[in-house]
């Protein structure tokens, strides 16, 4: 397209500012400043490039807090902090997945165990696999069905809704519950296709957990592709399968969650914005969630690049082990009750670096309604959904608290293709739709820090 | 992120199906077809790798005429044809800028000449460089000053707008008159910093256009970094630059556009979605607009699939030429014209296969209010903003000839990062992306051809 547009989407953009009001040229300037001088998109090329992914317990890990402190102080923070927690510590290690058709040979699959999931020791642990579709499907399975077999539950992603965080939620019992489940009747492992929206061969790990007294057999995850082959397979013939793996949890550790804050020029009520400074141990941690990291950064660098004075005390804040145990953001909050801190708000970003849409609001109506009056100041910014009543799991332990709480919502078609996969990398991230999101996140602390 | 979302979002996408009507139901019909089983995705690859890019009057634009109207074959169109149309054809043959500095060695830069440019005739062409930064300090240079030398006309695209079609179109002018003002000072050829939003060294090519009377001098374009580095040499020094280049106009050619139409069942009257099927001679033209040929098509694919029986003739429209003439469009109008077809309304997708925000509508304002009245029924899909006064200009002359047009508004974010450059690849359309765009454009042509 070469065409030269008329005036109208400019005047569209301008709309909010026809009042101008001190609030809409705040806005401006912030937008301004973060797009072309923000520093978040460089510092997110750092942290991904120099230190990549950095699961809790890794090394990684903690050269990302002392980073994270690092850049905490060159934002200009009035004071920047280590909080302790102690974190789980879960390691990989080697893995591998064959599988023998009818034809004899061993076929080696592309895999990844799922986060938290124990392994087999290094041992070959092998069965023959039988296929369900869904947990309904699973459940009228008799247990001699399952007894000494491998449960691939081979639960599609729904491509059809366009909040993709639904399918997500649909999915996510399959890689929650698939191991337990096959243990309680007597299976080896369980195989679960991933929770993907995209049409390739990328597994993706995440979080599951054992039920009591429910014996902690493996469970690993394949990608859309082989998923589908392996479905195929079935169809006709037995498949065993072979896996040898060396994850497990391996205790606990002593780490940190790291805290900046500018103090408050009225008091010391604290507004929070943060993201988690851990990731997944495949790819790099970009979207998740080192673009919430280097968004909530941002906030602080631009209060003071500004000179905005604010009149409560905002504080960055890096949370420790969200993927694997939320345990930074439950310290966080541990720690503010015994403090006897008063918090105004939080907020997370911790849905992927991508054009800002709307801020998810967990809070009461009045809240609500006052935030969703500002439609008009954010709509220039592409922000206007409001609708969300959640927020991000880090702060969940504030909003039982009785913080009210929120989360920027980000376009959500591409973060379910790379979301805890190697293919979540700085590569995947626009510098743009970046800095927009540390944009709408500043421009909503502004207004909370004059008007609450 | 891990965490397991409430039901909020799901009433939020829902929510303008509390109404249950038949419309609502057959948004969701729509996009859900789209999303689970469109082909548009894999139609676009096909036409970027196994064609390219292809400019008008190549033999990779004659290999996507057929390859389109076999697309709309299969899409179940009634009827397929070419349009016959005139088309300018210019070549750029090979081409190459060098620089000399003070220390003597000449240095080779990446560049490309812009669309429509003549060359140097494949000799050098050479002198000393001067740099502007607006065409405001080149209007008070005096000719004395340019005879002979080289312009470096160092306009930044402006990263602080929100809507980058506003930069883009703020810079283009510099793009556009840059050979002519310099001829008209003496100076021997032009160079200008790409429009462009990324901070790479990838030149953005681009249609110019010589003033009447005025000599016909070349007009190149570099990236930022090398844009960057050469502002940094000439704070200093003398640079030299050194053009050879062989492109050039090379007359005309007989080609086509390609046109679809699913016959309408009450009448004849024509509602058009259309997309250019040309490019530039860089990459893939997979955004621009490769990604407005599949969604075009897939709108008519959708009306046959789901069996929608469409009063008016649905007519899918890839048009020849838009890059370097609009000759396509400007045929496609009057032929409309002369054939006394009665056209209802026209859509065009032509600012990338992105996330969709909008509709923009350039027709009265009965017709606009009606459109506006359908928000809640878009907003599910994450269309809300209905603001934009402008459309494509394939379909300008059919708004000339007083028919109501639009054009499908995605997120603007990553457009000016890789348009019109060997950057704009498949590999970076999002399917989920692309796919949306084609249900929304889809949905509003459900509305259209049921109540007008």
């Amino acid at each position: 397209m070469k065409k030269i547009l008329g005036t109208s989407l400019l005047l569209f953009g301008m709309a909010a500012f026809g009042q101008s009001t001190e609030d809409s040229i705040q806005f401006k300037k912030i937008s301004t400043e973060i797009l072309n001088n923000g520093k978040g998109y460089n510092e997110l090329k750092e942290l991904t490039k120099n230190i990549g992914h950095r699961l809790s317990g890794s090394e990684a890990y903690e050269k990302s807090v002392q980073w994270a402190a690092q850049k905490l102080r060159d934002a200009g923070a009035d004071k920047v902090w280590l909080q302790e927690v102690m974190i789980p510590v879960w390691v990989r290690g080697k893995e591998s997945l064959h599988i023998q058709t009818s034809n004899g040979k061993w076929k080696s699959l592309k895999m990844l165990s799922l986060g938290n999931s124990e392994g087999t020791g290094g041992k070959d642990l092998s069965g023959d696999i039988i296929m369900v579709k869904s947990l309904e499907e699973y459940d009228q399975l008799p247990a001699e069905k399952v007894k000494g077999k491998i449960v691939f539950f081979n639960y599609p992603f729904h491509q059809e809704n366009v909040q993709t965080f639904i399918s997500y939620r649909d999915a996510s019992p399959y890689r929650r519950t698939a191991a337990s489940l096959t243990a309680q009747k007597g299976g080896k492992f369980a195989i679960i296709r991933s929770l993907s929206s995209a049409f390739d061969d990328v597994p993706h790990t995440g979080n599951m957990r054992y039920e009591e007294n429910t014996s902690k057999i493996p469970a690993v995850t394949i990608g859309n592709t082989t998923a589908d082959e392996l479905e195929v397979l079935l169809k006709n013939q037995k498949v065993t399968a072979k896996l040898n793996s060396n994850c497990g949890m391996k205790g606990e550790k002593r780490s940190h969650s790291v805290i900046g804050e500018i103090t408050g020029k009225k008091d010391q009520d604290v507004i929070v914005v943060g993201g988690h400074l851990d990731s997944w141990d495949v790819g790099e941690g970009a979207h998740d969630d080192g673009a919430g990291i280097v968004q909530s950064i941002e906030v602080l660098r631009t209060f003071k690049k500004l000179g905005i004075q604010n009149k409560h005390t905002i504080r960055a804040v890096c949370f420790a082990n969200e993927e694997n145990g939320t345990k930074g953001g439950k310290q966080y909050g541990k720690i503010a009750k015994e403090n006897n801190e008063k918090h105004l708000f939080a907020i997370e970003s911790d849905a992927g670096g991508f054009s800002p849409r709307g801020i998810s609001l967990e809070m009461n109506e009045t809240q609500r309604n006052q935030i969703k009056s500002w439609v008009s100041l954010f709509l220039p910014y592409g922000v206007y959904n409001f609708e969300g009543k959640y927020s991000g799991s880090d702060i969940a332990p504030l909003h039982e608290m009785g913080v009210p709480t929120a989360e920027l919502v980000p376009d959500p078609q591409r973060y379910f293709d790379i979301h805890h996969t190697e293919e979540d990398t700085f590569e995947k991230v626009n510098r743009r739709e970046l800095l927009l999101g540390s944009a709408v996140m500043t421009q909503l602390i502004y207004m909370i820090d004059k008007n609450w």
